[in-house]
């Protein structure tokens, strides 16, 4: 079952400058995770975009949805900022492409020994394999339909809003 | 959905010793893992044992099918040495209790750098949620029934045999 | 032999805010980076300020030369951002102790798999045992005196500069 | 000045085999180490064995000596499984040659996270640069000359003898 790993940034990304003494973003560290995980699954990366999701604009989720509805897999991971995660959500959901879609990102940059990218990427590689078309937030260990989830900004979570 | 997660050993768990120079077993690294993952599930954890799935007994195999069988919770997840998870999931399987039962581990100890127990934990966390009642074994990435797969020790894999 | 290790902030503590995504400080990681190291010198921690070097005033400066001043320890490693360790360094040279007092710091934050910081703090606990009386910036591996030493900010390195 | 650093195995380079299930010796992690310290001494790495220390024979003593008395430097660092290396470090103590010689080692693997090696790296080659000649032990903070430190084997510890 081939699965499409769409790449467009957010914490699950980001890594520390030296120069700067700021996060910022380089490569993804996606190929780093799936070998540390022996994923065996057959997986194809592409990186979309490379940006922080509170500067995602319209146009980067249109293109992110035209990305999805062209590709050649039924099955399709996005990693992603997780302030904005829940609107691009609902871009794609509207669009109900056939296809099973799910966002994912991280808590903690990945490059941080305490980051959950790694847990959340596991989860999200089992979900899309499983669940029938539609589009899914998986963190932490939820998976939620993307028109019932939103991130409490305070908490640092997501949840259910009904 | 309350999920159970008995813990019995395996490479998974395994931690190095500094006086004796050895891997042995402590305490799980499960609700470390479980921390690290952010992961927000109804996860109750149950050490049944801690030991080297080589070392695994036919009385050992029939004490995990019995809290199986006991176990309140109808979705079970199970830490394995990975040599013999496929014998304790035929065990698991032929009883044919009315549960999903998900074997995962390791094949390098949570406790080094390079471990893909964080991917298989929240891999194996997701499919427990998702899929029919059945035995079943979730290794990097993918899930096999416990009736079509094979550990192939040669290459450190898990494959299906038919 | 008594060593006391006063703890500024920098590089070396910096921490992720899952919340703001930004970095910032929490408590220092010098307790767990010693147990880490399993350091067997008697070292006593105590946190002056935990702040960005490039937010260090004057009056912080002379609040650190105080403190060395008035130390009941004759060796003196301190952590402090790179960015103005070595104007930190000057006030305290110029000020001549009868102290060894060695700065060090990190080029990644320890948080970070990628850091420095316990190689530096390996590195800083022997410099201070051995050197005799003055001021010293030890940052991977080199050990340099205060008066002969720049940060090259553009390679992120410390160099000499005679 | 030019370091020499001389690789003899012990628990600071074991890494795990994941078709074997056991700690074994593949390359040594030094180069790794000192990029991950942004290590800028002038060290040259040679691999002399790649050996548990406890099968560390007579005549593989005599060989490290004798790449010691060859070395082109005069300050060499040696890393070396911690059961055995007070027995190298009198071979090479009383051969009095006329180099600076410190070994070091790890009480936990570096491969593992909760590992003491880079700590302990940095810690020698700092003692290496500014101690006098001799044949020192340094580990955990600590730096013992050759003929004053035993290992406390039940506590997992160096310590002197006098």
């Amino acid at each position: 079952m081939a699965i499409r790993l769409f790449i467009t940034g957010g914490t699950f990304d980001k890594t520390y400058d030296e120069i700067s003494g700021r996060l910022h973003f380089e490569d993804t560290h996606a190929h780093e995770m799936l070998r540390l995980g022996r994923c065996r699954l057959d997986v194809a990366v592409r990186t979309l975009m490379m940006i922080d999701s509170l500067e995602m604009t319209d146009d980067d989720r249109r293109s992110i949805l035209e990305s999805c509805r062209s590709a050649a897999e039924e099955r399709i991971l996005i990693t992603h900022g997780t302030d904005t995660m829940v609107e691009t959500g609902r871009v794609l959901g509207q669009a109900a492409l056939p296809r099973t879609i799910v966002l994912t990102g991280a808590m903690v940059p990945y490059a941080f020994g305490s980051s959950d990218g790694l847990f959340n990427l596991g989860s999200a590689l089992s979900f899309v394999q499983v669940l029938p078309h539609g589009v899914y937030i998986a963190m932490n260990g939820h998976c939620f339909s993307w028109d019932n989830v939103a991130k409490n900004r305070a908490a640092g979570i997501f949840e259910t809003v009904r």
